[in-house]
């Protein structure tokens, strides 16, 4: 089960890019909203009682959400930085920049599909259904790619 | 009371910039250990049970402990960022960039004593004795600059 | 009573957000604009002749305003750097940077109303009232966050 | 199974911080070193018959080896960007900025530590005994902090 | 021969600047889409089999293309950075921070037409009636400045 | 006289910000457009011939053109650094950062107005007339704030 | 005549970078220490007192001196950032984004000489034995370079 | 034929990383000191009367001389920024940021010795004996990496 939880409403779009992902592959997943400064105790609430094997954390600005998360848990946390600002440096900062000791994994900036695949990643080391699926995901990527690549080459074709 | 925590053991030169400054008002504090990620409730509880008037957070990297000493408390929450890394962008980043409504104050990277310094402006507002203390420190820099001047215009005195 | 000075009338916006909490709050203001550069003097008069406890300063590109209040008065100093250029990073480094002695509390770019809010904590230090009230706005934030969870998870949830 | 590759031997410091903390866990791993660029090949062949669950890439300037590490396998991959030049900048750079479908997840800038402990997290999804060190680790590192804080309090008590 | 490979279809106006330039050359060129991190062996295959003299890499964020064509050839690559965040400094950074031994030639973000005519003055080397044509081109250019010239001068002109 | 120089008809808009403010104060100057890498003789030709007491440079991207004229006179040379891509951070640093012995005089980030005052400023210490409009300017610019001053205090006054 | 002013005695080295260009070129000159915000009305003492053409402004961090300094007079101030963190990006930036009506001129960080020479560009429009010595200044550099050149020539001469 | 061409005497460093490689390869070059902004009619001379054909430029700060060798040829100009100050990053963006029409091909901060290789890569277009030589190279460089693989694969085995 993934658990994902976004620091304001505001981030619902990054969500909804790692939502689809984890609905194309038929994942158990929860959504949640919880604020690292506004409402600590409801991020407690959540990542304590949550039966998440993995947490996906979205959060803009001074960021600290994925690192509050990765302070009550062992579980793996994956980070998405979300540019409300500054092109989102200020989050990619504040989420890779984890002390020794409590990691947080980023992945890159508004980048919430690759949040829930690296998730995918992880659930697949006990989940062959999982693996072979995203076996599957790669292989439609890459048709994509060649069918981009076909496209282009007959664009620019020289008589 | 003004209640200094830093996040880790190896920001305590920067600590000490704003103790030195605190011991020469005679201003009563405690200095703090407690690392938002690795001892979360260790700082609930330094917070929880501060009489402190204003807070000190001490952070580098990632630096999430000012805000998350300001998600406990409405008590006015002043932070250094640290340069660990980056210049200490970071942790400026880290710091200062809080979402709408739960404000941390952000002096310069690595300016202990800065903090100690406003720290005790907010005290001398109910404290007239802070209050002249405050402008006697000023007329002290303020001699020190003119005796540079006095130093340096010798210097460079044509003949 | 709270000092609100912007640098230009261009940074009206940034200061409304700070207007809105403090009448949110009823607490008393004035509303300034005053340049560092082409009036010091207008500042140096608003400054000495206030009866503010807190002055907030708004401003950004090379933004000296705050730093020249500070010059100016032993009081604490709120600034909030402005995004005029460069994502706000040159006024936010204009702003933060400050040399030893004489101190700035910088909240995030444009973050008007988190400058109010530092004030409020200031002033709540003396004031029971506005204490009261700052814990009671911290419960409607709160509650929008909740508000906003309920909502998400609705969104989401599965069949 | 870990298998940490580093793309030169000059980081080999920030390799053994990882190596560190997998020994004190008593986890298997193995340690490569491969070029993306200057031994693609090599990087093909130790990804593909690695038995490895988790790889951890280190690697600083244009770090490119994570993301070419990804290009050949669905395992979850976590890379540690060296400072070698920038403050590390650039490698973070071209470790977090993944485009979508193909996630890397990068810990801090020479966090070897961090990709360690975060590929523990993983493994101990399915491996209780991990799972069980890795709170007795943090449990110790609640301790240092713990230990911390009582000297730092002691240092500046106030007679 | 100019083989312009795109990391995807995304990059294609910057691709068309360059396609642009060295139609108006006459000179012969192919273009392509292949991911270096989705369709590494599409990679491999273009660079393996082209007769091109020299490539031209256009890619984005974590920007591999480029050095990923450069480890597959000692051919000449040249490397277009595109703004797809962080206004291309992620780009320009993980293309232009090769490790020694392995460069890739970095024109300015977004700058396909230069890649082109970095390709074209390479060309020029083996043949004289590209070298012509670059020399006409840029008297073309000269002219263009000239022509501005007259027409501000006249605009501003005093009477 | 003034000499302004861009380096491409697409920075007109800079420019004009400088011709508003040298028109006002009724100096003599000329506009030219020549590109320190496309024309280098006419930048030559312009220089070497111009009787201009001062120089206006107003370049974007890689912005040679400023210390390009610096090394073929000895006359004071003011650039106006363009956003063009990068915020501008690109021209601001090609045209700061000049080596030992040839300066070049940076203003603001698209400030054709400030490099025009400059401008005025140098010129005013030989001719009185000017100096004195800079004083008028100076007046003027002064009534607008406290013309914005009073606006604003209005505008918030409490009943 | 001219007047440097440094925010701080810590700025002595870049000062003297100055002042040995000036002893040089046997330009009468004084040289001041005045901090922005410890002393402004010693920087206003010293500005409106000096009988200076132009002033040089030395500053680190949030450098607010150049400003102050033009805010002050219409003479033309130059100004020199000084790396005292950050590599000199925050004083560069609080220098020279100057807003509307007020410019700094600002040469590179730490480039003492430079401010200098600019400096004495500026005198020479009235001085015509200053603009000799200025173009003999030239001479002399372009002398070492052609030194330097013939000296590289030879090291690298093949047999 | 190679022109290697350093800013000043101080880029020595550099360029003997480029020097070295080309003696290896038994390649004709030449090294030379012209500064672009000191000696602009040095670097002229130089260019015009030089048979290379390929144009290596390595420069700090506001390294404008890649850009002015490229405005006088159009042989291929490649650039090595290198780290005089901000890490390099002036100088990175002085050379690459180029306008359209007069590419510099910049390789990463300080890489002397890729500037060499990648214009050996040009010049083994039009010379058999070279491209071997390149394709020797590489493989000695797979070597050492390979090396380095089986020393640290021993030095990590458990027993």
């Amino acid at each position: 089960m993934i658990c994902i939880i976004m620091g304001s409403e505001s981030d619902l779009k990054i969500a909804e890019k790692a939502v689809n992902v984890l609905k194309e592959f038929g994942v158990e997943f929860e959504v949640r909203v919880a604020s690292a400064h506004r409402t600590p105790e409801l991020v407690e609430e959540i990542v304590k009682n949550s039966k998440a094997d993995v947490f996906i954390a979205i959060a803009g600005l001074a960021a600290h959400l994925p690192g509050v998360i990765a302070s009550l848990t062992t579980k793996p946390v994956i980070a998405v930085p979300v540019d409300a600002k500054l092109d989102g440096l200020d989050a990619l900062l504040s989420i890779v920049q984890m002390p020794p000791g409590i990691p947080v994994a980023s992945v890159g900036i508004d980048r919430g599909e690759n949040a829930a695949i690296l998730a995918l990643e992880i659930l697949a080391l006990k989940d062959e259904n999982i693996a072979k699926k995203l076996a599957e995901y790669r292989e439609k990527m890459k048709k994509k790619v060649y069918a981009s690549d076909e496209k282009v080459r007959e664009m620019f074709k020289l008589d």
